[in-house]
């Protein structure tokens, strides 16, 4: 008889609860994971909505902190009762999109071997970690150990929103010297800011309006801040570089606005960087992209997983090159879920990640 | 008194005439070629239509074939009497955007260093080869010599055609094994074509129609053929690939049926190598792009010049591994060049180019 | 009772002998192949020779063509009976090494995810392929199914030597227009010139003195052959490229003499991509290091294996992109391997590869 | 009559002194720089013992700070009175080099375009900067406007030492997450630690052993210190990664014994990135290259120029991401230079840079 767990399960449009579930079994090749704190995120709430669609009764959530409870008869190289994280992507190692290093298109079990977001498996394709407990596959490609004497918290953007935000400035080709404009600066806006300064960036122009976000960015790297409402932000990025424009544009809220406005700041041969989720077909305006004769890239990005970019990623916290503490604003309980869900859905009270503490 | 000669000229929308210009005068950093012999091209065609403005009065034409009849006080490295071509693009070398390795968007004179299409200068924001004698600027970085044994004709799609192909390419990021499609067989898909099979791409699969441009297609290294006018390309190309889809489309027309059939042709992670001159805007269908998380990249490409570009292409034609010689099909003298205009804008008689000897 | 198959064993320096072995049990990830072609590489011949170390009775080889006999419990996507390729090199997939694409450096089992060789594990750390049964490890990584239609013999050169020669124009950086060099000509220089013709080098000019290999090098694409015997090869290519140098050198033996020579032909800012097995310190002279002011690279490459390397090798070989049928000189049953050692090692008869027959 | 001025001019191994000399002359593509502030290089100092060969009468110096006194008849887009500064590379933008993007090995006037070290001219192979006026050639490449409000020392790192360091972290390919270790922390290495931790390295290590230089290499983002007088760096390092080795070694010495130890601590598939200049042959020893099958890369990179890459060095010393003013230690003026040199080159007091103040 499988032990019981919490888990915050979607049941349908507008309905996320958390309910009794049994504890996941595990593979070979599995870990089974005792998450200790995990978060709410933006694409968790296009689940809630209905937006995105998900199975009924899957358990939600991809940005598990936790300890390692039980290894698959196959997995080596850990030990159970070590604290871990599991980035929200998890990558088989061994697909055929994995060995081209798209490990967030992975199509394992596929024909090709590639399958679009197919590398975002917890809270999408299997269950999540929103739960006392989370199976993680392939766990040797996956698991990656926190430093001892860092908390939960400091890493708990790792999985995720950091990984994303960082290879939105990677994507983008950042080099030393270069002018970036970020256009949204949410958790994954924020982190981008903070990737674009990590790679070199020397002037870095964000876009937003909420006063708290545009503070953060300050504390991220932003050097300037334009408040969408006050000024048009193409008008405005034009004016801070004397009509040059950026080097690199990281759209990430995923709206035409901000994708047009990102291709018209862009200098003849720029890179416009796409971590978005969109909702809609897009335009590229004909003068925007100069008919085509201008050299202009747009690159997408899905946030990379996998235990070695996880490794990295917890470097840069344990390093102390860039603090991503301050982007938890509030904390609940496992089981005050529903209540997390309901203030981060709505944006309330200037949120802008949430901590759930599972045990 | 400056000597006169005969050049081909953009006089209003719907006329460019031959008539009587002085010889160019120049400058210390420039060459006067004698032109011997030049090309038209698909861009020419919008010049003429009124599609893409240029000043009245311009000679047209960007593809120049001849001799050195005069070197600038500053240049060095070149004898006049020399055989040479010069690129469609002519950057500066020593702007912004050129010391960026971006010449094809050279701002030289501009205040940052970069300028939209700022490279492509020949027939365009100055007088063209389409004459009896052509002013080349920045001599130094962009005469490039021509073996000996080699024809003007082997060397007439140098310049652009080939250059700008090949470059849809090679801005694929083509590996070794990988399956390549290529929207369209005009002049620059077909060179495309060439380019991807140059760089170990190992199926190629093109979309036309015209059943003289797909036996071409096969000849520059196509595998497989479409003909959109049998069948749909999409689901041609996906039945053809077993439902992968391609590593790199390379999108070689400028319309939003090609560029969003390159986009659903796409494996997750592919590249749309994107060198059409389009004419509107274009729309990214939401699920064509995976909403923005397939890490699916959009590159366009203007057409690579200088010196060192233009020596490497004239050692793929040198080498033998590349034979361009069969896209000329028909052949006029500079003085039958309205007739000539007639016949390509028209796409009259099977035209996939046509050579233009000029003395 | 385990069953027993025929296998090529290491017994003590100078001798490797053909005995009986139990056929491998294999784990959850693994596949048992029957093998039903495989060859003698170089390496092979150190181990023999006692120049390369490795366990008294491990089973030699590891280029294996052949056909899945077992699946393990946790493969999926593959069937029994399938005809396969495995790589000479076989990552795991999950290592931090494989994690950042370079699986030939597999640390799988390792602390921190990297060993030095480590992806090579067939013959060198587990038991390999000249017998008539191998256990491929981390399975759903590395089988690759082979074309019907296409014989094992010409697939037999995928797993190592044409994966390895290829990289060694992939590592170079190869572009369009390139002039190569490739010092030594037996199998693996011979695939690196096949490798940097596929990928659009211009001229490529190669250095042996063997008649047999000269002339295969010209089929493989040489433009021109050096025989080092009549004419020193620096001068040779110096005089050849009119005192200019190469873009890329690819050094194919391993000697000191090579090497040397592959760097002082190299133009400044120039690759020496480094493919032999050194058995000694290596020598970098200061002046053509440009006492380490000339922007040269020096960089070493391990063969690259994994399916997906695999799958794009069979494609190479599908696609009739590159024959390499040619380089199967002579041909033996398992039965007779000690005596095609005997021939390979000792480079008699003109032996550029041996296939050996196994089932 | 030509004006006179004061110019550190070469007379023959051991002496360089301040002498009079002719004001430069200018042709059409130069600029005349008036210095106001230069420094000494370690290169000069390999010029004033005789190690690095130059003409007699040549004047030294290749770090230029000042303002524009004149340009030549063809420049545009600078004015005169202009506050610039020229890299210690300038290139001319039109060579293959160039046009390859590797201006540090312009071959300007050469028959194929490319020279060794050609792009280093001040100093070198014209007259250098440590003169009351220097003139600049190809000055449309090389001028590099310097901000409002920036003091010339602040700047006087960016034509050569940080151009040089950061280029050894580019080269060197870091990523974020990367353990770097860095070898001397002279001026340049003080820079190519700077550089890695701008490029997103969590972790560097360096070497050194005067405690001045491991404070400064703190102050630039070294995270642990190896003081080679007091523990094997090799076994230091290696102890300090718990096994694993460093992603990318910088070279920053220019002797056989920080190359190889650079060799050594390296992981498979890392790359050493070279930037000291050597006096004698190096060794690579064959365990510390894996035979040639450790996937190690060796890059060496001299200084990159031109207007562009001193616009982004000058970016980052505006935006204030790295400080190099405590770089300075000495200051004198030009009338004192040969006190200078003395200083400087039996490394006296502590000295790690000295300003040159000339007008």
């Amino acid at each position: 008889m499988a032990m019981k767990m919490k888990a915050a399960i979607f049941v349908e449009k507008g309905r996320i609860v958390l309910d009794d579930k049994p504890i996941p079994e595990i593979g070979p090749m599995d870990a089974l994971m005792r998450v200790t704190t995990t978060t709410i995120c933006g694409t968790d709430v296009h689940i809630l909505k209905g937006e995105y669609p998900v199975a009924r009764g899957l358990t939600i959530g991809h940005e598990p902190v936790g300890v390692i409870e039980k290894l698959g008869s196959s997995v080596q190289g850990f030990r159970e009762g070590q604290r871990v994280i599991a980035g929200a992507i998890t990558p088989s190692g061994w697909s055929n999109a994995c060995l081209c290093g798209c490990g967030s298109q992975d199509g394992a079990g596929t024909k090709h071997g590639w399958q679009a977001i197919g590398g975002w498996k917890f809270g999408n394709t299997i269950d999540g970690c929103q739960a006392e407990y989370v199976r993680v596959p392939d766990a040797m490609a996956n698991l990656a150990p926190i430093d001892d004497g860092v908390s939960d918290e400091q890493v708990l953007m790792c999985p995720d929103i950091m990984s994303t935000g960082f290879a939105g400035a990677e994507t983008g080709g950042i080099a030393i010297g270069d002018t970036v404009a970020v256009f949204a600066q949410g958790p994954i806006g924020l982190c981008a800011t903070a990737g674009a300064k990590l790679l070199g960036a020397t002037r870095i122009i964000v876009v937003d309006t909420v006063p708290a976000r545009l503070e953060m960015a300050r504390r991220m790297g932003a050097d300037e801040v334009v408040d969408f409402r006050h000024e048009n932000p193409v008008e405005a990025i034009m004016r801070l570089t004397d009509g040059r424009g950026v080097d690199v544009a990281i759209e990430a809220l995923g709206t035409q606005a901000t994708f047009e406005a990102a291709l018209r700041v862009l200098r003849p041969g720029g890179v416009l960087s796409s971590l978005g989720v969109y909702s809609g077909d897009l335009t590229i305006p004909l003068d925007a992209f100069a008919a085509g004769l201008g050299n202009k890239s747009i690159r997408s990005t899905l946030c990379p997983g996998g235990k070695e970019r996880m490794r990295r990623m917890l470097a840069v916290i344990s390093s102390g090159r860039v603090d991503l503490g301050g982007l938890v604003t509030h904390r609940y309980h496992l089981e005050q879920i529903e209540q997390a869900y309901d203030l981060f859905a709505n944006q309330r009270d200037g949120v802008l990640k949430v901590a759930i503490k599972v045990s």
